[in-house]
């Protein structure tokens, strides 16, 4: 036990396969209801035995409850009392397909069948949850570049070379949004104002681009993306980027403002109304992006989470900083 | 079932009660097989049934399984046949601390007692995991500021009001970093190059924190840090911080005398060794931080994820920036 928990647990396993025991009780549909109790009482491992699978030349045809089996009378057959056309997992099902499955079917036990129908082995619920919520558990990692196996027991060394990379990459991104910021050198050494706040526009969409990516993330995670329309999403979370947009820029404005004449800088009203535009177009762009990254991980094959919120704080950093700069430059003399 | 369902998912349950269902066969330890297996027949709801509670004057005394009453022999009783001393959840049994125990346990159903040991209900264990998925998937967002009712279909003002309030907070911790980056306004308006790079410096320590925190919160989520010390995990992130914050800085260092030799700021080279050991001070405290936020939270009876990543970004902002600006104003003329 303690095994396969570490081994559900450490992330290695991509299809249900992989979680897969062997079925413990086969019979076929012409048995009795007698014959199977008489199996059962034979059987040494009966703690293990949740269904009794009804098989055709090894074709899965029907789960037989053990309430059902209690009820019959001895000489009905297993094909009277089973459940014809169990649900069943392909061989090659990925675990993070099967979340959605699973959280809607709540069987205790799931067989597993191949491309033919025939009955490889079974999963039990109980590992396929202990996955969930390993997967699920290790999606706000996997967005700051985590590895979904890496644990709180991880050894330094290991756990080094699987982060260490994705900073770099958060490096080279910073770097993007250094460029930016760095053409507008002689807009900062004008007003030194703005150095103060390139920090607030980037913190700011940043966080509110983190929230919207949340929402995305886990309508993909509970399969409430299937029945939600992409556009409709891209829609509410561009307007709430705009409305928490406006109402952050406001105060951040006003904050702006009072700052520039505490410091005597120029045009202290024009540097508000700077901040106010540039972080209400941020905000909006953080809306968008927040649902775009992960919906692109996702199309390109890979985890929708995975290095999502390095991706994404380059666009809001970018987007936040140069709005603001590209603007003053503009408006302010 | 879809009622439930949305119960479950939305998040406002806080204790196990709230999952609980009526026990749906009891009897007493005394009754036989025989007798057990004719209640069966009688009762209308049997697919309900997963275990036969036995209770002695209301007390949860043991509990049948199916398998073992197929096998008993009809003059058995209960009492012979039964898992005395059960696992029972309290009342009052909060679901999130209930998570760790239904991940070890992996029963389809527990049952519910009072202080007394009386039998009050039962609790699907389905619910439950539907529950920690919709507790589990909701963290990421938590960091952020994102409510764990909220999802993908929640109406937009209700998504506004329960979002907004954490952005505000996120905007004042942003001030404090702006503010601690105008202290040294005289030293940008000299080396300009500083305020190209402090989107970097914040940026990258706040990455770093975040990889330590997602550890530090998945380890508490499914309940292992229970056997591993703090200490030990504080050691190792600051470690790795440390490793991190030397590696990345030295990248970062280079750049920022390259950009100085480009731009023709003064003392290149010096600027370099600034960045290095400011991104290493920063990355140290990242670990050091990403670790003690979620504990401290916890620590005051709030949800450890709650707004974490606001929290530790405003530190490892005010870190970050705050020694670079200092170092400069110190070691360059």
């Amino acid at each position: 036990r303690i095994r396969d928990t570490h081994a559900a647990i450490s992330g290695v396993e991509k299809s249900i396969s992989e979680l897969m025991t062997p079925a413990p009780a086969i019979l076929p549909p012409e048995s009795t209801a007698a014959e199977a109790l008489a199996f059962l009482v034979k059987t040494k491992d009966i703690a293990d035995i949740t269904y009794i699978y009804v098989t055709d030349n090894q074709t899965l045809v029907g789960v037989v409850v053990m309430r059902d089996l209690i009820l019959a009378k001895p000489a009905q057959t297993l094909a009277d009392i089973m459940i014809a056309e169990p649900f069943a997992f392909a061989l090659d099902t990925p675990i993070r397909d099967a979340i959605s499955e699973v959280l809607s079917r709540h069987y205790p036990c799931y067989p597993v069948v191949d491309a033919d129908g025939t009955l490889i082995g079974i999963v039990r619920s109980w590992k396929l949850y202990e996955r969930i919520a390993a997967e699920i558990s290790g999606q706000a990692g996997a967005q700051v570049g985590v590895a979904r196996e890496e644990q709180i027991n991880t050894p330094i060394l290991s756990a080094f070379r699987m982060r260490h990379p994705w900073l770099q990459v958060n490096l080279l991104t910073a770097f993007a949004a250094a460029f930016v910021v760095g053409l507008f050198e002689d807009t900062i050494t004008r007003i030194v104002a703005l150095a103060v706040f390139l920090p607030v526009l980037a913190g700011q969409s940043g966080n509110t681009g983190c929230q919207a990516m949340a929402i995305t993330l886990r309508g993909l995670t509970l399969g409430k993306l299937r029945d939600y329309p992409v556009h409709r999403l891209l829609r509410k979370e561009i307007l709430l980027g705009a409305l928490n947009g406006v109402l952050s820029g406001a105060v951040a404005g006003i904050a702006m403002t009072l700052y520039a004449l505490a410091t005597g800088a120029t045009q202290p009203v024009m540097l508000g109304v700077v901040i106010i535009v540039a972080m209400t177009g941020a905000c909006i762009g953080s809306g968008l992006f927040g649902v775009l990254v992960p919906l692109t991980l996702k199309r390109f094959g890979a985890d929708p989470a995975t290095a999502s919120s390095i991706f994404l704080t380059t666009f809001t950093d970018i987007l936040g900083m140069g709005l603001m700069l590209l603007l003053a430059t503009t408006l302010i003399n």
